[in-house]
Order: C-alpha cells, then sequence, then structure tokens
C-alpha cells in the first residue's frame, strides 16, 4: 500500500534525483557498484561500493557534475524487459554503469523481483550537439519524473556508512544523501531549519546544561543523568504520576531482569531477539535477560490472583527502565539510547471496556503533550502488513483490535492515516507524530490494542456469566520515553524549557562576597514556596566571579529568572530580576518578584 | 579478636549444647559425619552428614536424648594432644563418634590448624551406675561450661542444608538448629518472639497485604512490586529526596549495566566477582555487567569535569537498582534478594569537609530512622580484619578513614562497638543496628569513608593552593534498601504502618448499592486532601458484599481508617469512623472527619 507521500510529484522527483547522482557518480568513478537508491523523508540516498573510500569533500564534484547533467535535458523513460534481457542489460558494459565488474548488486535485486513481477529500468536519455546518443539506465521499479531538468532545486549533504541490505554480516556500502525540492525557497527553507536544528542539536545542548553525559566505561547509548537532567525526569514523572493517580492508575514496580522463561512464554525470545542484550547464564543453568520490554511482568502481576469483571479495568503503570540492543551505528544521543524508561502502563480490560479505555488512554496522551507544549501533532495507525510473517496471534484478533482503535479515532473525531507494517509483532497501535518548532516529526507516544499476549498467558478473569473470559491488554507510553521526550524538548525549546519544568528556576547572583549570605537566606525562602505542585528550584553563584560572568553563564544555561543582589537591594529590600523571556525587568520589591514568578 | 558476646558466658553454654546435641546424634545414628557445631545468636548449630536424611520429626528424639545425657552431669574436660594423637583419637572407632567411617570432616578440621597452635579435644565425662566409664570426644577450641547438667534450657528448632565450608560444590550437609538459655523464663520469652515473630513474617505479610510478589518465571529473589507496595516505595522515597533537597544532595540517574571497563577500574570484577550476576558478552567483543553498586557511575560523574575545593562537597544521590548474585539459599523475600534499591548517596569531600560531611551524614540517618519509628538503634564501626587479604588500598588511608568515623561519633556523643572484619573491602564503615519491637537486632543503614575508590580513579580537585589534590568519598544509605527496610518495617508494624506510611489511609465503605457514588464523591474529596506533603490515598470498597466483610477485609489490609456510608449518613452529612487503633468512633460530620485525620 502506498502512503501519501509516495503518491506525490516530490516523491517522484526525489527518486529521480537520486538516479541523477547515480548517473554523475558512475562518470567519475567508473569502478563504484550502484545497489539501491530510494527517496527518504526530505530527500533520497543511494547506497553504494566505492572502490577507495569517498570522502565528505568529494560531494562537491558529484553535486557540480548532477547540475551540468540536469541541465542536458535527458528524457526519463521507462522500459519494460524480460528477465532474460533485463540481465544482459545489467552485465552490458558498454552502457555507463553497467557491466559484470559493477553488476553485483543490481544481478541480486534482479534475482530478488519475484517471478511474473514486471521488470523495469529507468532510461535517462540525450543525444548530444554532435549527434551521439547517451543513455544511463538503472533497474527500477519508478515512478520518476519526465526529463532531469525538474531535478533543479537539490544539495548533497552527507556520506554513511550502511550495510547491504542492512545486514552487519554483509559488506558496509557508502550511503550518500541528499535533498531535493520543488522551489529554490524550499530548498533555502529545509537548509536553514537544519542550520537551526544543529544549534538545537540535543546531544550539544544536553552538555551545555549539564542534563546528561555519557562515558566510554559504562558504554554506547547508555546516558547518565547529571543533576539538571535527573530533576527533569523527576519533575516530568511527578506530574505524569499525578494525572495517572487521578485516572486511577494502580503503580508497580518490577524487576530489570528476568528468567529467559518469562520471555519464551510471551514469544520475545523469538520475535524479539535481535534487540535483546545477550542473555546471563548462571552455575545453575538458569538464564537471565536484561528487560526489553515491561509488559510481561504486568502480566505476572495481573495473573497472581483470580479476577473478576468487578476488578477491571485493572491498569498498570510503572516508569520501568528497559534496555535494547540498538546497533552502535544507530544509537542517537538519548533520542535512541540502548537504556531508557518508559512511562509504560497497561490496561487488562473486558471486551466492553475497550474502547471507553481506550478513549480515555488516548485522552491521557492528549493531555501530557498540552502540558509540554507539544501542540501540533498527528495520528497513524500502525497495522499489519499482510506480506510479512513477523506477526503473531489470529488474524480475527487483529482484525478486532485494529477495528478498536480506529472506531476510537472516529469516535474523538481524530484524524488518522494507516501505515502498513507499523504494527508491533503483537498487536496494532496508535502513534502520535509530533510536529516539533522545526517542522520536523517525531514519533513518540504509542497506544497498543493486544489480544495476543492475553492469548498466550492464558489470561483472565469471571464474567457476570461467571464463566472465565479473556481479558483484553492495551499497552501505552505518553512519553514514549524520559529519553527520547527529554531529546525532543531540548531540541523544541533549544534548552530553555517552559518555567515548570526548568531544572534551575531561579538563580540568585549576589554581586559581592558580602551579599552571599543574604543571597543564600532568599534561596531558602524562594525554595519554600511552592509552583506547580513542587518546591521552586534555586540555585547561587556565590563564586568570586563578576556579575557580567554570572549573569552570562546563568543565560546560557537558560535560567528563567535570574535575582541580583548588591547593596542597594539589602537597603531597600529589592532585588535585581531579569527575566529570560522578557530582559531585565529592573530592581523590585522581593515580594513582587514572588509574586510575579508564581503567576507564570 | 572475640566480640562481646564471645566472652560471655551464654556463648560458652549454647557451644557446649551443640557438643551434647552431637554426642545425642551420635548414639542415635552412629554412621553419622560430624563436621563443625559452633554457637551463633541465639543458639548453635551442628552441619552432620546423614547416611539417610534426617526429617524435622526426628528432632524431639534427639532433643530427648540430649535432656538425659544433660542429667548426667557430664565433666566437660579440655585436654590438649599432639597431631598425631589427635589423628589416633578421631580414628579411634572405641570411641563414640569416632573411627574411620565418621572421621572425613573432623581430619580436614584437623589439617586446617596451623602448625604450632594448640590442638585441643572437649570430653565429656561420666561413669555410670556399674563403675563403667564413658566420654563423648570432639575437636575444639573451646571454651566450654564446666558440666552438662548447666545445659537445660534449649530446644531443638528446624534442620537445614548447608554445603560444606559453605561452597555449593562440596557436599551438602544437614544443619540442625537449637537454642539454649540460662533460664526458663529466657527461653520461653524467646519462643515467644518466635511465635510473634512467624506472625509478623514478612513474606506472609507482604502476600496478604499485597505488597509484593515473586514469580518462578521472573526468578528467585526479584521481587514484583503490587500497587500497594509500590505506593509504599513512592511515600519513602518522596519523603527521603526532600530530605536530600534540603540538605544540598543532588539527583543523579545511571543505568542498570556497565561496560565491565568500569568495574575493572573500580575492582568489584576482582574482589566482588561471586556477588555478581553472570557476565553479557556481545557480537562486538563488549562485556557488560548488571550493576551491583552504584558508586563507578557517580565516580564517572564526578570525573567527567574539573572539580574546585569551591565545588565540594558535591552529593550525588540515587534510587539506584542493583542486583547481587546471592546464593539461591540465602535468599529471604525482600530482606535478602537479588534485586533491589538502595537508598544510595556519594559525597565527595575534602580532607577538611570530612568530618563535618560525615557528622551530616549520621545526622540524616538518625532523621530518617526517627520518621520511620526505629528509635532504638545502636552503632557499630566496621573495620579492616588484619589478618584478611581481601581489602585493597594502602594502610595509611585505612587508619585515618578508620579515625574519620570514630572521630565523628565520638563528637556526636553517640556509642559504638568496634568490629573487626566488618569493612567492605574498599573501607570501613558506620553500621546502623536497628532493634525492632521484639527485640530482634537488625543491621540497616550503613555508611563508608572511602580513600581507595578516589585513588583507583585518579580523582582530583584543584584545592585553594592552586594544585590538584584527592578527594575523599563517603558512601551512605539510609534505608539501607527499600526492599530490606520495607521488609523489617512490615515486621516491626506487623503490617499496621503509620498513617504516613500506609499505602491506603482511608477505605470508604458503601453500605449498599445506592451508597457507591456518593462513596466514590466522597473519596474524590478526600483525595484533594494533603497529608505529609501527600494527596491522601484512599480506596472505595463498592463490591456486593455485606457491610461486615468489608470491615473485615479492611481491617486485614490495616487500613487505618474506615469511613462507612449509608442512608443516615447521607441524610445527616456524616460518616461511620472506624480507627484501627481506637476502633469504631461511631458518626461525625465528615469535616470532623477530616480534622482528627488530618491531625493524625
Amino acid at each position: 500500500m502506498a502512503t501519501a507521500y509516495e503518491q506525490t510529484y516530490l516523491y517522484r522527483l526525489r527518486h529521480s534525483a537520486a538516479h541523477l547522482m547515480a548517473q554523475a557518480v558512475t562518470e567519475l568513478y567508473p569502478g563504484a557498484k550502484l545497489s539501491i537508491g530510494p527517496p527518504v523523508e526530505n530527500g533520497f540516498y543511494y547506497d553504494i561500493e566505492f572502490e577507495t573510500p569517498l570522502r565528505e569533500e568529494d560531494l562537491a564534484s558529484i553535486e557540480k557534475r548532477m547540475k551540468e547533467l540536469s541541465k542536458l535535458d535527458q528524457r526519463i523513460e521507462r522500459t519494460e524487459v524480460s528477465r532474460d534481457d533485463a540481465k544482459a542489460l545489467i552485465l552490458d558494459e558498454s552502457i555507463p554503469g553497467m557491466g559484470p565488474a559493477v553488476a553485483e548488486y543490481k544481478l541480486q535485486l534482479l534475482d530478488a523481483i519475484p517471478e511474473g513481477e514486471a521488470i523495469s529500468f529507468y532510461d535517462q536519455k540525450r543525444t548530444d550537439r554532435e549527434g551521439v546518443h547517451h543513455r544511463f539506465l538503472d533497474l527500477c521499479r519508478g515512478p520518476h519524473v519526465d526529463t532531469t531538468k525538474e531535478i533543479k532545486h537539490f544539495k548533497l549533504m552527507s556520506i554513511a556508512g550502511a550495510y547491504w541490505r542492512g545486514n552487519v554480516k554483509n559488506k558496509q556500502l557508502t550511503r550518500i544523501y541528499g535533498t531535493a525540492w520543488e522551489s529554490a525557497e524550499e530548498l533555502e527553507a529545509y537548509l536553514h531549519m537544519l542550520e537551526e536544528a544543529k544549534k538545537r542539536d540535543h546531544r550539544i545542548l544536553g552538555r551545555e546544561l549539564q542534563l546528561f553525559m555519557f562515558s566510554s566505561k559504562v558504554g554506547t547509548g547508555l546516558p547518565l543523568w547529571l543533576p539538571k537532567g535527573a530533576t527533569l525526569r523527576d519533575v516530568m514523572v511527578d506530574f505524569l504520576k499525578k494525572e495517572q493517580v487521578k485516572r486511577g492508575y494502580d503503580p508497580v514496580v518490577t524487576p530489570n531482569i528476568a528468567n529467559i522463561k518469562l520471555y519464551e512464554k510471551s514469544g520475545h525470545v523469538v520475535n524479539y531477539r535481535d534487540k535483546m542484550f545477550p542473555f546471563m547464564q548462571d552455575d545453575e543453568d538458569e538464564i537471565y535477560i536484561l528487560k526489553p520490554m515491561n509488559c510481561p511482568f504486568h502480566i505476572e502481576i495481573y495473573a497472581s490472583q483470580m479476577r473478576s469483571y468487578r476488578d477491571l479495568p485493572i491498569r498498570y503503570a510503572e516508569f520501568g527502565t528497559v534496555y535494547r540492543y540498538e546497533q552502535s551505528g544507530e544509537v542517537a544521543g538519548i533520542l535512541r539510547a540502548r537504556g531508557f524508561t518508559q512511562d509504560d502502563a497497561h490496561l487488562f480490560v473486558t471486551p466492553e471496556q475497550l474502547q471507553d479505555e481506550f478513549v480515555g488512554v488516548v485522552d491521557i496522551m492528549r493531555t501530557v503533550l498540552q502540558k509540554l507544549g507539544l501542540n501540533d501533532f498527528r495520528m497513524r495507525v500502525g497495522t499489519k502488513d499482510p506480506s510479512s510473517d513477523k506477526y503473531v496471534g489470529h488474524d480475527d484478533n487483529w482484525e478486532a483490535a485494529t477495528k478498536a482503535i480506529t472506531d476510537a479515532c472516529d469516535k474523538l473525531g481524530l484524524d488518522y492515516e494507516v501505515s502498513p507494517g507499523d504494527a508491533a509483532f503483537y498487536g496494532p497501535k496508535l502513534d502520535l507524530i509530533i510536529k516539533d518548532a522545526l517542522g520536523r516529526e517525531w514519533q513518540m507516544g504509542t497506544v497498543q490494542v493486544d489480544y495476543n499476549l492475553p492469548e498466550r498467558f492464558e489470561l483472565e478473569y469471571i464474567a457476570e456469566d461467571g464463566k472465565p473470559h479473556r481479558p483484553i491488554m492495551i499497552h501505552r507510553a505518553p512519553f514514549g520515553s524520559l529519553e527520547r521526550m527529554i531529546g525532543l524538548l531540548t531540541e523544541q525549546y533549544a534548552g530553555a524549557f517552559p518555567l515548570w519544568l526548568s531544572p534551575v528556576q531561579v538563580a540568585v547572583l549576589p554581586i559581592a562576597d558580602r551579599h552571599a549570605e543574604p543571597a543564600h537566606e532568599l534561596a531558602h525562602k524562594l525554595r519554600e514556596l511552592i509552583f506547580d505542585t513542587r518546591n521552586v528550584r534555586v540555585s547561587v553563584d556565590d563564586r568570586r566571579e563578576t556579575l557580567g560572568k554570572k549573569i552570562r553563564e546563568a543565560q546560557l544555561q537558560k535560567v528563567p529568572f535570574m535575582v541580583i543582589l548588591g547593596d542597594k537591594d539589602l537597603e531597600n529590600g529589592t532585588v535585581g530580576v531579569r527575566s529570560r523571556e522578557d530582559g531585565d525587568l529592573g530592581a523590585m520589591p522581593v515580594e513582587e518578584f514572588i509574586r510575579r514568578f508564581l503567576t507564570g
């Protein structure tokens, strides 16, 4: 099933840009072996094996050649051929980019095309001033734009390593990323957004704001949360815990490891093995697994007692730290870490309760996003890819679960897009996709409806008819994970978190040593105040530094309020106030500052 | 060095009781092989290999024979012999309990006595009415009481498996536990205490009160915290977090795993290997370890920046979940689990700050114990055992650290006992030993002074002299762990937790279905109230059960207040109140109940 994007002109344009790049590469690097070159979000890439490693600096000359080739107005024509003819073309040395020496991947791609399916090439053709015919052929399903002239607003961005077919056991190819747009303005806006994004990079801000760090002795993708980041986590956890108590969730706490038996029963050992850390085998021949998901633990708690329909819905919530063995190349700061804490919950419901509970879950997710200031989001229903065999459970359960999600969305009047193949292996899901301040989209919180785990674990409740029935599970995580959400928030706010979230809300800056003691007294007084259900968070900078330096550092730390204390202030009972948003507010009585602060 | 207990008459009495038991066993089970039989807290045990498995029921006849042997007034005499004579005695079949068939362990014990040390036997001698001499000899350092007649007030308690020399690779012997006292009253009081303790067993109460559970699919010693237990944890964590913020602690959060490099650097891989879970080795040949201790992570955070004396003291606090591979036989509910959450903190201080910070730490520990109602405790300074080589670091650092602890105790006017061999492998420590409601002692919170880890990790700060100096670390955990402390509190209060700690503080009991809705409204109102800085925790029992049954269940759950709602109450705006401590308080206006509740 084609997504909306796949049906756009822009998608075709980017696909053709990838071919244009391949053409330039084969001219400049005749020994290069092409593999695949699809469009992606914001652009395209091509994976190529080079004879000598390509460097970032080499992109300029490839881009230059692309510009020239574009202007030549080559017609892009589809040609369907038989399998034998396709093979002959791929091995035909007389065509640029073809021939036995560079055919390795194209031949494999040809082999992978199922019998009976059309085999097509796209051919970039032109005749030069001397009347000589030129062509560049690429095995491809298409579709493409009509002429290379349409490919005008593009830029090559970066190179990266990528394994052939995404498998680490295969050869590593060079992936060249490019971007392409319909207009110069759009290209310009995109490049500008990237510049902005770079300034907001959560990895850089995370270090500057002292939110988290990494250590090579601890390991890839395993963040250590510094005091300010740990405070941020605490504030978020506190907020969500209070929301959950209001809505009848029950907290639980479960271990970070379990015997392999638990994950054999759940199916993870078979279906999720590649994301799991290596197993631990003890002398008594028991095998333990670092937990990749909390669900089986919550199921064990559910199953520990006989349940009645009167006990349902049961809503178990846990801030559960899980570990997933992401490829080291895929780890990215805290946005994609190997250890992270999910704001996880599992609801056990009767079929009659499913829709109401699902609506309730979507509602808490909306509340959370609103509180975080993330108001621009859309919904995506991830369903089963009918052609894949990675899913467990009966078809009718899958259907019922998918229907429950779309019905709930319809009831709530929410727009959603259906994305086949995006389901979890045990059930369909609803993803929230957030658009950030730079217009970038992030897949964050998720809700999943699950008939399969209750089946595997033979969960039951005694219904009104006195007989055992199977409950349905809902998995949900409004933040997704604390790590990923804090990563997003850091980029969204460029580190200037809303007041309620700021790790330090007020920085008290004594001008000289003699103001240090009253500064600490003021800090003490401010810390007694309650803002947004928590005590106000105050720091005191009593170092022997100039006021200018202290102000600059508090600015870099993006502290919402600075409160400056000098001789005059002590005389008059005032403080000098600087607001992150409104700048220098001058001297005011302490009580006035407090009023101003507490009203946000 | 002998402890105070080892110098008492009671200690000798119990040691002699062990010998008396051994004598009875050799008479009743001639093939039994004796190994060791020391006194322990409250009694003694003897590890014995039986030809056929001993059953709990067999203890009565052994005890009966001990009573008879006691009355025979056997003198207990020490006799020192040469090594050769000792061997000859052990192999002499004519003496009860001796001979080649049963000599296996005694010969090993003889071999283990160092050259030059005295080899002694204790001999229980009597001459019967017919003038026949009887004796029972046991290889033993002693000392003992003078005659078996003194051993009057004893009881055999239980049997258990125990590996020879505590090594799982050796044969499993049968350990018979007994208790012995100087008077009938003391024995009686002890047995009564045990009865009481049984009623308070945290494993039973933990299940009844639905605090936590275990699952064979998850594994031994890995508790799953149910909603009420998770709430209890939350309340305790919240309380301590607030205390820590007040005292200038900074929160941090670190992963549950680390690369082996971290624990190689810290020395744990060498010195703590036997308590660590099996390692995880990935395809990239990196080895990960499930964290047994948080310290190395906090050190990594300290070491991530250049520190100045003006930044110190730094106090990193984390509720860190750690995993220790306790022998499965040693795991006991949540008192000794394999996974538990420490209320851990590490302070990095200058030598000048050490004493003040140590005093501050002991103060927060006292505050915590007071809040928990654990007011009866003593201090023990665990020092290095000079004869052991399990310790790391320089002698002068050990001396300085030990002095810092005892000086701080002296300054605070705290009594303490010194216990050689109880130090951590990296430094001496101060343990808090709590006496509970039944008079039992529990080693709980701990403070450790550590010069060694800063040395191993080459930690530094720039002192006032502009040069790098080494900070000192203090490790501390006032609860010890949440698991162990909740285990103790459960037994201390027999599940009737103080109001501020109770997972459910008020149970609202509607009498009939028509009162369910007002009951939920009342619960909603009560939940808005703040008690001890948190919202009041309220449950509603709206099942179709009789009021009597609802009251009984709330009583079993040890809920501090029950609030009953019926027709009359709705008419009059009252509620019927039952207090856990004061019983039925009759009907009162809702506001009066709230006043009463909020004042404790």
